[in-house]
């Protein structure tokens, strides 16, 4: 029997009691900084434009010099500066008359449009002023805004440290991918792969070690050594046969928090805590491990790395009825056919194939037993 | 004044229309293809599971031996053999007792309840079959994918290359980013990098040049010495001014299809094509290049990759007005604020502090002349 079986939503409430954001901070220069969540508010040294700047191709002149000028009535300057977008407006001009109500004459220029001060001129500071905070705390980079933080001619940000996470398949029956052909009774280890791909594109350091076998002595030394990763994930023997040993350990070396969640598939998961890591264990048949990538592990991760755990969905029909346990939280593959969503029952949380052929899956929650065919429902897609 | 004015619907399927999806393709390792789309089929060389797999921690039995056992009237086996879940079920067995509805005795297996045949058995070839096609030319990979992969032993897969964009960006006041003090009138060449990170991002080979002179010459030997990319992107000089090359360029050595879009920000935006390169001229404020890179240069991308252009949209209520200009395809950026898209009304598409702020886009169609305060409109956040 499971020792500390908890609601899906309770145990997503305990895991991430236990996932605080990181604080530890490193230096990075802005064009690897993409997708990093900034950790400090950034100040601008100077300001932006830098200088009045022509806003237009034409010409520079004293806004004073162009009144009344119109197509019937044009005035003719001898003050005035070609320019061209970007270039500066220096401080003896005010104002940039459009090349198109221009016409250049041999010694003078004929302008048929008035102009007000600062006409078609981009102020010195008029994007960002000197002192000016760019980004505030917690502000997480986008292409535009590295951008924008090189103008400013910053190189480097500070930014939070990405999560550190070890991943430690277990199983005496698994083989490492493409090690050497598999004998009747083996499996590649498959899980870790796929938990370090997810990992990654969540935005962590992800590290997978060797597989550990069915061992509680092992594992309890796997977990040990890799106390500095702020989550560590174990695969596989997390059930309450004899050999799944990963919750035990758990409980003998640190705080086993929550064992078997009404998560459908995925009730065989636990999660704990030794020292200050946090320790989640996946059951090992993989479409049961990828439910809880995505039902816990993703969002504990995105909050330990100051990130949204912003899904996008997809609103859809259901082209047929989806059955679900009640007091389970049920993640549906479905793949869409003809803009509707059509659920694939397979029943084997192994059936790896089923995800395959999903194009992303359904979450009914745990108070509802299903939804009928033709309810409009919200697809996740899978990343 | 331009010379091949459209309308940004047109303009998108002209630009669509010349970048065909890739056909070269090349080999790689299953752990690096995730995110890139097949070739061709997959076929599975094996059949998965590749042997009868207990389902079960429990007991192989036959079970003809189980017949009519359940608590009341317990049955004793002589033939059994204790399994793990993921173990092979021999010949000799052909159903796995659970764990909880058996006792071991001395001598023989009490069992508490009747199994079917292959009841608890991942019966060979449930999941995949061997010859089956696992996977479709033009499928994406995902993590899940790549473990059933390599759960088959398919350690390598084709995929279709990735398209090689090379970016040039253009312009005699320009300064490569962080590389020495600016002068008054120059400014850091920050679109290039902006365009770059998109571009990896959507799954293309990006490479940047150096910065090019404005000089028609040099603009044209650029273009003609990267003719092995699948596009060129200029940046700068895109407009009807004097020293706006890049599209008299494209002209004179190959084809422009379209020399300014009623798109707002994004007017002085160039496409055309030299021998089989597509060529996009980007307009050189920054913020009227990245309209311009999602509402063209992103489609076309995904397109040429085989890859989905499919952007996630977030309802929101309107916090307040957006106007927009009839007949031009507006990007409104927006900040969430308190669940309501708050416009950003800036005018300058060179305040790239506006993309700051924002958190999002939203489009406004050629036909409409925008949007009312608390309609509900669709948001796209920034990638």
């Amino acid at each position: 029997m499971f020792k500390r079986f908890s609601g899906a939503t309770q145990a997503k409430e305990v895991l991430l009691a236990h996932c605080p954001p990181i604080m530890r901070t490193c230096s990075i220069a802005c064009s690897e900084a993409a997708g990093r969540a900034v950790s400090q508010d950034i100040v601008s040294p100077v300001s932006l434009p830098g200088f009045d700047r022509a806003a237009m191709d034409g010409f520079a002149v004293k806004s004073e010099d162009t009144k009344g000028a119109r197509p019937s009535a044009p005035v003719f300057l001898e003050r005035f500066l070609p320019v061209r977008t970007g270039m500066e407006v220096p401080s003896d001009y005010d104002a940039v008359v459009m090349l198109e109500d221009t016409r250049l004459r041999a010694d003078s220029l004929e302008i048929t449009a008035e102009v007000h001060a600062y006409r078609n001129v981009s102020r010195i500071g008029e994007d960002i002023t000197r002192g000016e905070a760019v980004f505030r705390e917690g502000h997480v980079l986008r292409p535009p805004d590295i951008a924008l933080l090189s103008a400013l001619g910053i190189g480097e940000v500070q930014v939070y440290g990405r999560p550190k996470v070890v991943i430690i398949p277990t199983g005496g029956e698994l083989v490492p991918i493409g090690e050497r052909p598999l004998k009747t009774g083996e499996a590649y280890e498959i899980n870790g792969l796929m938990a370090k791909l997810y990992l990654e594109k969540w935005g962590c350091d992800a590290h997978k070690l060797e597989i550990v076998s069915d061992d509680s002595e092992k594992i309890r030394e796997a977990i040990l050594s890799n106390l500095d990763a702020d989550m560590i994930v174990i695969i596989g023997g997390t059930s309450v046969g004899e050999k799944d040993y990963a919750p035990r350990v758990l409980m003998e070396t640190g705080e086993l928090f929550v064992h078997g969640i009404r998560l459908q598939p995925g009730k065989p998961t636990a999660f704990g805590a030794v020292c200050s890591t946090t320790v989640v264990c996946l059951p090992g048949y993989p479409v049961a491990a990828l439910a809880v990538l995505y039902q816990f592990v993703r969002p504990a991760l995105k909050k330990m790395a100051h990130l949204s755990d912003f899904l996008p969905q997809i609103p859809v029909r259901l082209a047929r009825k989806i059955p679900s346990r009640p007091g389970y939280l049920s993640m549906v593959r479905v793949a869409l056919k003809d803009g509707e969503a059509e659920p694939i029952m397979v029943s084997g949380a192994g059936i790896l194939s089923s995800v395959a052929r999903a194009d992303g899956f359904v979450i009914v929650p745990e108070d509802l037993e299903g939804f009928e065919e033709g309810e409009t429902v919200s697809l996740c897609l899978f990343e």
